[in-house]
């Protein structure tokens, strides 16, 4: 197996399987779109927001952005999503979160219509990651991990693996998938009291605490496989780092994602295609409206 | 801590809880009623049954089965699932599963209100268990688990906790409500490799999997506390056993529920302070048709 484990090859051919995908819906007249819905202009969302419009108008999907000010209320946040609800040319919104402190995320979250939810915020898709039923949407960056296990041949059957975080976009769901795929899943948090040996006893590490460069070699040992989810501002340099002290616990494991072209890279790439997936379950519908 | 966790003390003390509220709910004039709708004659079901009927009706609550024929089709299930929807005088419903081959279980699960859904199967409690957010309700068996634990005094910051069995009637929902808690959770299940290096290395271990007397003491070590929630027929004795051998496993371990008084009595109290919950919600609200 590769010893590093570059998400840039996985993300090319999950969006060239959804070309195929796309062409299919353009050869019916319509083009898939995702709605990108921003609060405010948070700097970390401009990056991601750009990376998808180049990415999606590239290979035929059309982004767009509705922007709202910091100080809009939840009622002003509640119009923006049912308009995009109701919009027959939207298949996919993406609503970049936290939203603005004092607004109900949940609430909001909600409103999503659950055919367009390609970000897996809303409660249908959260059902179906715990159940394991086809609904909704898997949120991007769990599924980012699994398509990266798949794309390298990692077979996940008996295997232990331990995930460093319980959040609801990436340990929870992550977990579930995990489960899936008859892995052995043990998951860590920050009460968790002898981390290191969660850490080292798995085959699989995935880390997700948005923590800079808190796992170091101390985590890890040779056999291992480690994904890094996390993507954090280091205080001590200043510059965005992973969960994994990469100089040190890349020469010491056997395969980790890189932190530039890593996990963010086939993120991107899932959301695309969530948006693809959606536009082709709407347009496949038969349509008494016609 | 004592080293036999009965369920007896930990149902007597739900139930003594719930009977404040019943009397809160009779004050005005309302009786807490729980529906169960059955389709055929499941004799572990009909057991159950008995059950939450005497221990219903003694302190209060009016439980009353909707039984339909084996031969039922999922239209007819359909039917009586809205019919005790739309029932204001039933504040909770439990529907045995399985449900006969062939229909849709998940289907009519979803048929079912999410304010009567005690037995935490519809789609809004498994997101509630799975998000941690406060709607719907939680499976009974896995909030049994829960309550045990903390009837006892047992913390679960930084605990060790080993769940065999990945259903998402006890297995998943457990393993969010004990992350919840802020235990480091490991989920093991039949495609797990070395199973006993998992138990044996719990503070905690839970039992979920339904395979009569497997866990015998070569899973388990000296300062172990044993939660067994698994009842399954034993083709070597005939007999209902737990997942846990419990002469050769009592006398190894620190704390271990027994198969008689254990998880199952509190289950049933469980669902019934349920009922009365979901009646409280209920008859708080406003009510504009007076």
């Amino acid at each position: 197996m590769d010893h590093i484990l570059s998400g840039l090859p996985v993300a090319a051919a999950i969006l060239e399987k959804a070309s195929k995908s796309i062409e299919e819906i353009k050869a019916k007249g319509n083009t898939p779109k995702l709605a990108i819905l921003r609060v405010g202009e948070n700097p970390e969302d401009l990056r991601y927001e750009r990376n998808l419009i180049r990415k999606g108008e590239s290979i035929g999907i059309q982004v767009e952005s509705r922007v709202l000010p910091l100080s809009s209320s939840e009622d002003d946040i509640r119009a923006a999503v049912w308009e995009l609800d109701e919009d027959h040319s939207v298949h996919g919104i993406l609503m970049f979160r936290p939203l603005p402190a004092g607004v109900d995320e949940d609430a909001i979250c909600r409103e999503i219509n659950p055919e367009k939810d390609v970000d897996g915020a809303a409660e249908g898709s959260l059902a179906g990651v715990f159940t394991g039923r086809e609904q909704g949407f898997a949120p991007c960056t769990a599924r980012a991990v699994m398509e990266i296990l798949k794309y390298y041949g990692v077979s996940l059957e008996g295997k232990k693996v331990t995930v460093l975080g319980r959040s609801l976009v990436v340990g929870k769901p992550l977990a579930m998938m995990l489960l899936a795929e008859n892995a052995t899943v043990t998951v860590c948090h920050s009460k968790t009291v002898d981390t290191r040996e969660e850490t080292r006893r798995a085959d699989i590490l995935v880390t997700a605490i948005g923590k800079a460069n808190m796992v170091d070699k101390s985590y890890v040992r040779k056999e291992q496989i480690v994904l890094d989810v996390g993507v954090s501002l280091d205080p001590a340099t200043g510059r965005f780092s992973g969960d994994v002290n990469y100089d040190e616990v890349e020469p010491e494991v056997a395969s980790i994602t890189p932190l530039k072209g890593g996990v963010g890279a086939v993120t991107t790439a899932v959301l695309l295609t969530q948006v693809v997936e959606a536009a082709l379950r709407q347009t496949r519908k038969p349509s008494w409206t016609d």
